[in-house]
């Protein structure tokens, strides 16, 4: 089977499969890139998940996820600056062990408002401070921080970075190369001023990586799983992808999706759907990678 | 009993009470304000609101809500169109039967995408249109036609307003005596931009009404109620509110809140909480109106 050559299947769309199924089924599909999270290379352990993404012959566009740093001082903080160290070692093992043209690339989830707070600006501030602390880790393993600006609807509980050009504002202390931002059409699409923030992004060379999904309603009962196949909601995906395509963006596109019917369904199948969507609903002008 | 100066009850608040209970219940408990919504009108019909508003001292802070025509052209747009001119109407006679210091003031939720369309510019495009097509009425019949952002997470099915700036841009071309902005904390505590913005909107005399509920985690199932009394949320009401404050703007403070727990509750009892909540969490400096 073949599949546009600058797909890349997001692992979280197979949320269900272990590492082992989810290559072999991007690899039978025809795709030619993953993107990996944390918890399934832990299952098998970082030794044995290089080798096989290694064996699968697939390129890596990122690993999800880093971030969850909007604590204050103390322990927790620590622990979570600490674990952050770890995922950018793996980020750095998965992406070397990948095909050419893989992105050393760790998403980060800022984090919500600490327990009882209501200092959106303080735990902002601490996300500049967590990054001021970590890119230079991140640099030295040839490793891009990319942050990941939330919905709005998750600022309380999960992301107090709500905008895209929020991110960039985080990012721009920091050089391209070692912190950049996802563009990440679930999040994003109702911005105002979306487009001129990603053609910002990429004037600053600092998208790190193209995530596209669609926003569906009604919002689900579990706000965070009403994302669909592209197609299926609300998305422009042409004036978004256009615009991505114009600052001269050519790395992989991810299709990320989090919804529990979609995780219900037969993996194999799911990833076919994926390929038909994004042949659909996301047009390319580029050359492949 | 009494209650804060400037606190004006939304009647969306105690939504099962009619418009006599609701005038009832605001004036016992010593609340000097109202917020009325169309429908409760409608049902006593606009000549016998406006004498029951007059009757009962308050003053009339705004009236909810006129909007939703992101249409295109066609016969259901022109019936959103005159629907709104009796909007119009509707706030300039509610507002002159209140008490000294009532505003003239129409809320408006934009609408979201038609149904099967994904051209949010286009249907922000048509906002603007709207807004032409009747401002010279609203300024005739000397009422502020008020946008309404809407939080992002009702940008494809209610409102194509999705922040505090997009709708200062909409409001620009229009006098400030005719064309403002709402300023709600739940829709636009999450900016990134928004302090800036109510500063700017205050600068340009465009703050039509501020009002005030918290955001609540998880986010219902009906993602409209998700809306708390000021405390039971993660908004920082202070920062909000001084930035209000800050700006000159002395007109009433309304409380609008969408909640299942809230409506079910004894609507005198929730009155009572809404003054504690409001004494408790909106700090304010000024004189009253």
């Amino acid at each position: 089977m073949t599949a546009p050559a600058r797909l890349s299947l997001n692992q979280a769309t197979i949320k269900y499969a272990n590492l082992a199924d989810a290559l072999r089924l991007t690899v039978a599909a025809g795709i030619e890139a993953i993107g990996v999270w944390r918890e399934p290379v832990a299952e098998v352990g970082l030794a044995e998940a290089t080798r096989m993404v290694a064996d699968s012959g697939l390129r890596v566009s990122s690993l999800c996820r880093g971030g969850f740093f909007t604590r204050p001082e103390g322990a927790e903080r620590r622990a979570a600056i600490d674990e952050n160290r770890r995922a950018i070692e793996e980020t750095a093992a998965l992406a070397a062990a990948g095909a050419p043209g893989s992105a050393a690339v760790l998403v980060l989830v800022a984090g919500g408002l600490p327990e009882g707070s209501t200092d959106l600006v303080g735990a902002r501030g601490r996300v500049g401070d967590a990054l001021a602390e970590l890119e230079p880790e991140a640099r030295a393993a040839g490793v891009t921080l990319a942050i990941e600006a939330l919905h709005p609807m998750y600022a309380a509980d999960r992301a107090v970075v709500s905008t895209l050009g929020q991110a960039l504002d985080l990012a721009e202390p920091f050089p391209a190369e070692s912190v950049g931002v996802i563009v990440d059409t679930f999040h994003i699409w109702w911005d105002p001023q979306v487009l001129e923030q990603i053609a910002r992004a990429g004037a600053a060379g600092r998208i790190a990586s193209y995530q596209v999904c669609d926003f569906l309603t009604p919002i689900p009962a579990d706000a965070l799983l009403g994302r669909g196949m592209m197609g299926d909601g609300h998305i422009d995906f042409a004036s978004l992808t256009a615009a991505v395509e114009a600052t001269g963006y050519a790395g992989d596109i991810e299709v990320e999706i989090f919804n529990a019917d979609i995780w219900a369904a037969d993996p194999e199948e799911v990833v076919a759907r994926t390929v038909r969507a994004f042949e659909r609903s996301i047009p390319l002008r580029s050359v492949p990678v």
